[in-house]
């Protein structure tokens, strides 16, 4: 196995392999950055090609996919039979373009998303997305496992990239809402401690709702029963009373209203939240 | 006990203390509301004023505010050694008024927000949140529990009302992540099923980082770790691209990546994302 890397993901990444008892042979532009990974008991690749050239499987996991086509393109290296994994961040578009060349080049390619801080990673905490021909993956996800939770999304090769925004798009909302919620608490006197508790706990509660409210969105039938998104708005205008009352930011809860406003106002206030759907899959 | 109440959650309130076997007095202005609770052994008021000469507690749930204050205003019940329970949906201030109000007319006055959809409460599900003086919560907490899961949050009265919009600005913010997400999916072809069981595990996995969180708030210190806001920042751009691509909304990414770059130009890039509650601070 080859893994040609770069930055501290790589080096954890490889780290990762090394420790799970993988052959593991390591490649980076800067050779000092991978000296600890050597002593570790890795092969040090005396080029990228040599890297591509030595294993079944090669990672690349470099700045962004610039590099990963300055490195790969100057490489004459045989890539037929080889499973290249690009963990590199970029865009779904970006992947599915560098599936078509790596494809053209006889390689198997599968593109992925570490969704991980690098300590975490060799850890079941770090979340690693993979998308592409589920063969390829199935071939090497025993191997894969040394990094993480790995999960394959489908054969579309810009999955991976599209899953990691959408779930950093969660990852900030919950952080933001709880950010809104902390700060106008404090104006009443309660620290983030206490308050991040129950932020907690709302958080987890609507988090077990989505797959029963994904399903009204598959049947985009969105029937009314108690809470409909009328009943949602009046308490959204009181979200951003509050956050004007107590003298703070009104952004969120403003965009939060105007949303949910615009849906009403095209008929659907007698219906649950998820006809949001609506207005967000619209440009704007 | 007397209930005065008012639309569903008023009458799922006294449904609950009956079903726990509580004596329980009903009122509401419109009578044949109250037929069923009355059939289900509830004795009816003959008017507010004797609704509140009933009982020790007294569960208030109307319309809003100045319902309320029409009904307590207009009546002359002796309320000295009567605890009110004010559960109408309303502001922090007005909490904190009709607490003032109360409390001149010799009674004891507790606040508070039903988080839950009628049909849920009498069951741990339903979340009721309380605020006023510790000892009166206390006094009546045994009974309080019939309706639900019941939390005193502190001794503020407007505590409850703000928890509420806080909660509820979650609520809406996972949601909302949750559904551009799948709006982005969708023009990947991924049904709203099957992005959102990985969207709970994403909102589940951040929410446990938030007592964490919490005390980077209290101690106003947010140690530069690899997640910076400034690597945050950068996947934000990605998220925005994406959803360009996609044809879908953008407005939601925009806010999330304008109050990031507010805190980086500030000078907060080298700090971890907590860092944020400065934004959410300012009045804007």
């Amino acid at each position: 196995m080859a893994t040609s890397l770069d930055l501290h993901t790589g080096r954890a990444l490889a780290a990762a392999f090394l420790k799970a008892g993988h052959p593991t042979t390591v490649w980076n532009r800067t050779t000092s950055k991978a000296d600890q990974l050597v002593a570790d008991g890795a092969r040090l690749a005396s080029s990228a090609d040599d890297a591509l050239k030595t294993g079944g499987l090669t990672i690349i996991c470099v700045t962004d996919y610039e590099v990963v086509r300055e490195l790969l393109g100057a490489s004459d290296a045989e890539l037929h039979g080889t499973t290249l994994i690009n963990l590199t961040s970029g865009s779904s578009a970006q992947a599915r373009e560098a599936a078509r060349w790596a494809e053209q080049r006889g390689a198997r390619y599968l593109d992925g998303a570490v969704m991980a801080i690098p300590s975490a990673i060799g850890t079941e905490e770090a979340v690693i997305l993979h998308s592409g021909p589920e063969a390829d993956f199935a071939a090497h996800k025993s191997t894969l496992k040394a990094l993480g939770t790995v999960t394959h999304l489908g054969a579309d090769h810009g999955l991976a990239s599209l899953y990691d925004v959408a779930g950093l798009a969660m990852m900030w909302s919950v952080l933001n809402a709880w950010l809104q919620g902390t700060a106008l608490l404090r104006t009443a006197g309660v620290d983030a401690a206490t308050y991040a508790t129950f932020a907690r706990q709302m958080a987890v509660g609507v988090a077990d709702w989505l797959p029963g409210y994904a399903e009204q969105i598959d049947a985009d039938f969105f029937p009314p029963e108690v809470a409909t998104l009328e009943t949602d708005a009046r308490a959204m205008a009181h979200l951003i009373e509050e956050s004007e009352a107590a003298g703070i930011n009104t952004e969120l809860p403003k965009l939060i209203k105007a949303m949910a406003d615009r849906a009403i106002a095209a008929g659907h206030g007698e219906e649950q939240y998820p006809v949001l759907i609506g207005e967000f899959m619209q440009r704007r």
